[in-house]
């Protein structure tokens, strides 16, 4: 066993206690009461990049500021940048959480915190594998930045802007972004594609003061009834876009991807029975579970603000209604173009008289293809099926990692995207965690992925 | 100018005053953090009654305690049941006020408070009516009965237990409701029709927890979609209800009344810029503003809680999401099988696959309609005609009071439903108001109505 990987097993409880104390800061970026608490959580990173070793700092700019850390004592060796982020979503509805969010608690295995699995226990493996190289002397294989942004969930623009005013200081032989995960528990999955996504604020008018419905009922304009019914002509009832010319410019994975997908070991009665419990699936019927969650756009709503919402009932017929909706987007759709689509169907579907405002609710993220035979990738699948004792499986996410948009189509650095989170592991909703076995292996398998690296012999480009 | 009328004039501030110290109470029936809120503003209420010379006394029942008072001081002479509320309905938005809602201010010859209107500053003329006697030795010319309840706006049913239980304790030769208004400034009206109401919530269940958008979307139902799908279907974009059988009962008023309201002094365009304002007016193009509001039933949306509401976003697909909503009712839907025509309804514009719950939300209230012919009404038009200078105006309110229904249908006691509101007072809205000059105008109405009515040489039943 090498230095560092018998390192990062002595310290696995140190490790550990470092993560419980970064989760216990509540940094919510959507919430602006807890922007001290994102700028504490933002010292408390670049504050540990130091400690592990690197030249760590705060980057500041318009949001909320970057940490960043580089290790540049590896001269002619390639150069590897690390991405993640350490803001986090707001946890509410607190009641559902077994123990408070920002009160990491271990249990049957697991970690609950808020930010567990997203983001923070998934890049401090990251920092914990460089940590291990640095505290036991063992040079790092390769050159190392490490970027860790606040706004990756508010859909700020802090780090977009600062790769593209000066994308040299991201320049790397490969990028590593920590913020996807595990395809199930024992196996590794390396994450070849992601949904982009498009967020709008549909906003109607109703009365110019809420007003009593008794008083005013029949003659008043009630901004809900509007925006059902605006809503209600958004998608079919299996939840498929109405929206002309939406899937357009969507294209289909190829036969044999679609096919390596059938292969994979998801189960999905299990997936409708556990993970989405309820009343079940919906979808496209002719799509398969993974490919309505890979392959094809969606579009759902989170939250319609207005009116009474409280305890019991107050009649009222609201001044103003809206309705928080985003749409999740495929290869190769583009969210401009499509805002602007859904923009004009929204208009279309209003009833006559209805005012309403359709506005950008947060930074828009382009949908992802990685090609699958990049060197950092074979050096990745190496690394993890040493470590797990599987081959990863190589998979694409529903989900949105802006970041990845901008490394690997913008700036055309090979990106490894992967992660140690597994699919329960409740991102965004209650009871967050990380199961800590696949954390420790985690770091394990990024030690031996800067080492597979840099054997792979990549030509430095500084 | 009798003794209780020169009385009432010289304290005018005084009367003042003293609503004010009843409005600081923040007594909102529908919020359980208001409960001890409520029970003192009951206990203020009795005192009030006692403190102006009547046998006032808390009646504590299931729910908030009722307060009543009486004066059995005419024998042989007939009673007067007086009806109003002390509960009030919630404050919020608060930004919207302009001062707090619970600190009463006068502003422009208004009195601007939560309560104000609806109904603590309209009951408070009759007990000021019954003072202005009491105070100055004029024996009153009928026995009275006070009934305030606190229950007016959450749905309650203590007061109709109380009546039902023995109705003989609120039999009266007239019954006063003071809880409707003006028909505009200086034009007193009295209500001879209301609205009943019937509420439910419809609660439709997604997965089994919240789960993350980009994770899950477009497999896992999103309950905001078939919200919206379903509320869609209730109602035309004129906002005509499409339950089936909805409209079966319902009966328009005779030609004759719907000619009076014509030559009512109702300006349209003013009530549809400064009252409605926004986006102008809706409804069934058929029928005059008027009888949209009078005659006509409706289906409002009160608040759609669920999923994020807060600032900014959250890519969240909820576990539940519900739609609070309303229908009021008018001669002869009855609330019973409105409920049940609903709720059927709902569940067939139930997507496939879809769990939901429909649940009233509050206590339903049967329509009314009142004889304009009964001496009661006869003494109330003279009594405020002689007052305000001008003769009341018989208009129906699109608003409930379940109270009248209970008094004037199931006990036939004749009911004079009148106040001294404007229709631009904000009931359940921000800035809600009362004009003081028609505050003080109205205890004058009363004091000379307890007078006419006792002319009116009504035999005592006892």
């Amino acid at each position: 066993m090498t230095a560092p990987l018998a390192f990062a097993r002595a310290h696995a409880q140190e490790f550990e206690g470092d993560l419980c104390e970064w989760l216990r800061i509540p940094s919510i970026s959507t919430l602006s009461a807890h922007r001290s608490d994102v700028e504490r959580a933002a010292r408390w990173t670049a504050d540990h990049l130091r400690a592990i070793g690197l030249d760590g700092r705060l980057i500041a700019g318009e949001g909320h500021p970057l940490a960043y850390g580089e290790w540049r004592g590896a001269p002619g060796r390639p150069t590897v940048l690390a991405y993640g982020h350490y803001d986090v979503q707001p946890a509410d509805p607190l009641d559902l959480w077994t123990t408070p969010p920002f009160e990491p608690t271990r249990r049957g295995g697991s970690l609950y915190a808020r930010g567990a699995a997203d983001n923070k226990g998934q890049i401090f493996t990251f920092f914990k594998a460089v940590e291990s190289h640095l505290a036991t002397g063992t040079p790092l294989p390769v050159n190392v930045k490490v970027l860790v942004e606040g706004e990756e969930e508010c859909g700020g623009r802090a780090v977009e802007a600062y790769i593209r005013s000066d994308p040299d200081r991201v320049r790397a032989d490969a990028a590593l972004v920590l913020d996807s995960g595990m395809f199930a528990p024992g196996v590794p999955a390396i994450t070849l594609g992601l949904r982009g996504i498009v967020s709008a604020e549909v906003e109607v008018a109703g009365p110019a003061r809420d007003l009593h419905s008794g008083l005013y009922g029949g003659t008043a304009p009630n901004p809900f009834l509007a925006l059902a019914r605006i809503i209600a002509g958004l998608t079919d009832s299996q939840h498929r876009i109405l929206i002309p010319r939406f899937y357009d410019r969507v294209a289909l994975p190829e036969p044999a991807e679609r096919t390596a997908w059938t292969r994979l070991p998801f189960d999905e009665a299990k997936f409708s029975r556990d993970e989405v419990g309820g009343a079940g699936l919906v979808g496209e019927p002719e799509y398969t579970i993974l490919e309505r969650l890979w392959a094809r756009p969606t579009l759902d709503v989170h939250g319609m603000p207005g009116g009474f919402t409280g305890e019991g009932m107050k009649t009222v017929i609201p001044a103003r209604a809206s309705a928080k909706i985003s749409m999740r987007l495929v290869p190769h759709q583009e969210p401009e173009e499509i805002f602007d689509l859904f923009e004009g169907y929204v208009h279309r579907l209003a009833p006559p008289a209805v005012r309403l405002v359709v506005r950008p609710l947060m930074g828009s993220a382009a949908p992802v293809l990685i090609d699958p035979r990049l060197p950092a990738i074979e050096a990745a699948r190496d690394a993890l099926a040493e470590t797990f004792g599987r081959e990863a499986a190589l998979i694409r996410s529903g989900a949105t990692v802006p970041i990845v948009a901008d490394l690997a189509a913008r700036l055309g650095i090979p990106t490894v995207v992967t992660g140690w989170s597994l699919p329960d592991a409740g991102w965004h909703g209650p009871d967050e965690k990380l199961d800590l076995d696949h954390f420790h292996l985690g770091i394990e398998a990024l030690i031996r992925f800067l080492e597979r690296f840099a054997e792979s012999n990549i030509p430095q480009r500084r």
